[in-house]
């Protein structure tokens, strides 16, 4: 790809450097080989701008440059715009039609001609295949799924009856949706009686869903995944939950059932967001923490039970002393007795030599 | 429904409405519609009582009621009425005996003429499915399983070898059962040899296991699952653990091997139990805490690790001001160095006064 | 088996007993019965020697025996010795060469004669299979994917594409190897961007993978579990990380992107590590505690975030009593306000009277 060419699709203008220089592919500073295009994001790798094989480098805007054999490509956003880049040199395949014989389609099932169907899939009555969808090898669709254009389902999915998939979405391999929500009442002889969960999942455009994670179905109405949210491997989401767009979970995340999380919010590794609660837009809560409050818009939090994370970043480091701060207090403690005693037996000795 | 017939099914007596009513099906007291029975439980919602559309309610012994229009069905407990009532509309769905031609099922195998196996599933030798068991598709089953009647199988579960479903199981997608304990010795050259995980798990009648939750066989023996459990998603279970009846695993939660959980015990989300433990009966384990120690009967447990709920309540209240709390010890410190200065100078003054 | 030959194929020496006494199989102290050899490591089950049952029984060189019907090994470790001998008297089924007519094999895909592909499983283009490979009903392997000699694949899991598997490698069910890394750049509108992951996994000779773990592909080159490594079930390894030779990952651990295990690292059960870290050789993380900095070999650590284990037990205990110690530190505040109060009045009285 010309120079120029990158630039144009990438959002950036090239400040030095022929408009016909051949860039082959990308790759981050260290890595990058002759005729690579690379990046700077981070001020800190500046050293490395110096090193580098690359042919061609995104910049920020106001950051210097001191090579002459370096094509520079501004952008308001460096990282973004390499992001980009490795994304025209990596295209998503191309779906190819086909429908491997021992795949098993109920006939009810519709199926756009340009879907790709892996050995093994089991396709449910009533379900709806839109055009381009991948359906990898031995992925389950219960009945009444619908899985929108262009989405790619990986082996071993299990889609759950009347699951909604919408375009563009990614469902990596052994994910669940759609199994029913953990809900029991408590009988006479303290048995758990089971609640039927009769809703469904609603998984909206541009989701991507990680190995192994696993999205209840509502006990009624929906839980919904909302548009551009990417939710990494092994999250539990339980039943009922909104996610709200672009918001990022990453592994191993857990939600109980009936929470709302907003917009943007990002919760980090192995979080844990009790039940009917409201995550506010933009909150993040970092790794291993939790709530069993409502978040307000904006907050980072941190800890278990999560509250403000300056706070808690300043209580994690007196933890860390809180041994031998226990035995400050012992000692102050007894100094402070003794002085006491002193104290009494002055005011005693003052009080009798008064009288 | 007749009314009178709903009221006999769910355990709970007319006390206002025509006995011959017809209720169409059940909701919560916001969603209820006309013709629906809905419940109140929790106080806090009262006033939705006045607002609800649905025609009839359960409520408790002594709950007021200020509406005439609504018939009213008093029950010792009316949430779980409402899920009598909930189960009632939504009956299991009947089994339709089946078995799809492109399940692989061994000649020594018995399958009741009942059973329902899908698409894709793979029954070991020498395994046993009892009457109006349903295999879901893409469901493998090892040599020498049994799997009791009405049980569900969901899509890509793993029964390992020798493992034993009982009666009214429900487990769902992805699950595993019965796979290698983590058992391991140190050899000489500090590599890991691998202990052989001999044993199986049984899993009794009225267990719900769910999607992801991975269940590992015993090293000798079993591990067992007992009547009534329920397991959410995501859970892992080690071997040789027992977990006793009725017990309650939220998402998430991890048990080490060969640990006994009592009767009823509720683990909450992300739970770590290490290994060789008792917890006793009716224990609760808030979220995200953890034991490595037995627990006595009927204790509330939080933290990492965790002791009494209530103690830990006051040292997560004091946690967040832990900075602040070091702070003031720092300065306690200082004046009670000031103070001991001072006195110490006084008694020398005084001292050297009454030389 | 004859005493001799285990003992010798064991690493122990006969100390008492006949050479050709019939030892049957292997079992613990309190389970052993006749014709059993049992083992004896930690002293605090000596007594339990006095009732076994067994036949023989492993002990450390120095421990006391006082029974004489019982044949005596000596090994430098009993518990070692032990797990040689379960693993004589359970040695690994032999692989029957065999591939099930539902077993869907790309005619690019190259299996040795002497594999074992299941029902249902699915073998991507240009796949390597070596000799006495058992791949189990319904995995999936996608393109370019080589699984070593002797290695086990059990059913529903997935190997994407590129992924290498080495010898004598067992992979539980439902794994997932080789899913995308979970990457994206912010866009202008605030959504998020999907990063290429266009890297592999290569997992290395002897390694085992527990139930529903994930190993996500490096964004660029490789993700690399190195040989001998034991990962138990749940556990998520983000993309682009090296786990070093004999490490032990326990459940439910999680690890975020590109961070570097040192050899034998031990993981307990539920520990998160941050992205971009540096674990060192022989470095403890004990159970639920996570890092977020890089530690240095040997070191053991606990809390979230972690530090040195023993400060950690220190500050745990006190953290029980936090609460009384909040209530302390007012309470000295109070006593010794009181103190500066009485102190300056008497300075003041002083001051006063020798006015």
């Amino acid at each position: 790809m010309k120079l120029s060419e990158l630039a144009q699709q990438t959002g950036a203008t090239i400040e030095i450097g022929d408009a016909n220089l051949d860039i082959t592919s990308a790759a981050g500073l260290t890595e990058a080989k002759a005729g690579q295009v690379t990046f700077l994001s981070n001020p800190r790798y500046t050293p490395q701008v110096k090193e580098t094989r690359a042919a061609a480098i995104y910049l920020a805007k106001d950051a210097p440059i001191e090579r002459a054999d370096l094509a520079v490509l501004r952008a308001q956003d460096p990282y973004l715009a390499y992001t980009r880049a490795l994304r025209l040199f990596h295209p998503e395949p191309v779906v190819t039609p086909f429908i491997h014989p021992s795949a098993v389609i109920d006939p009810t099932a519709q199926v756009a001609p340009d879907a790709h169907i892996g050995a093994g899939a089991v396709i449910g009555a009533h379900c709806v295949i839109e055009s381009q969808v991948t359906i990898h090898p031995n992925v389950t669709l219960y009945n009444h799924v619908r899985v929108g254009a262009q989405s790619v389902i990986h082996s071993g999915v299990a889609l759950r009856a009347h699951a909604q998939v919408g375009q563009r979405v990614i469902i990596h391999n052994n994910v669940v949706v759609g199994s029913d929500g953990f809900g029991f009442a408590k009988a006479e002889d303290k048995s758990w009686l089971k609640i039927p969960q009769t809703g469904r999942v609603v998984i909206e455009d541009d989701v991507e869903i990680g190995a192994g994670t696993t999205i209840d179905c509502a006990s009624v109405g929906e839980t919904r995944i909302k548009r551009g949210v990417k939710i990494d491997n092994l999250v539990q989401i339980g039943h009922s939950c909104t996610i709200d767009e672009d918001a990022l979970l990453c592994a191993q995340v857990g939600l109980a059932g009936s929470s709302h999380i907003g917009k943007r919010v990002i919760l980090a590794g192995q979080v844990g967001i009790a039940g009917h609660l409201h995550v506010g837009d933009d909150v993040v809560l970092t790794a291993k923490s939790a709530t069993s409050h409502d978040v307000p818009p904006g907050k980072v939090i941190s800890g278990i039970p999560g509250f403000d994370n300056k706070d808690w970043l300043r209580s994690v480091a007196a933890f860390r002393r809180l041994g031998e701060m226990a035995r400050t207090i012992r000692l102050l403690e007894k100094r402070l007795a003794e002085l006491e005693r002193t104290s009494n037996d002055k005011n005693k000795l003052r009080g009798h030599g008064e009288e």
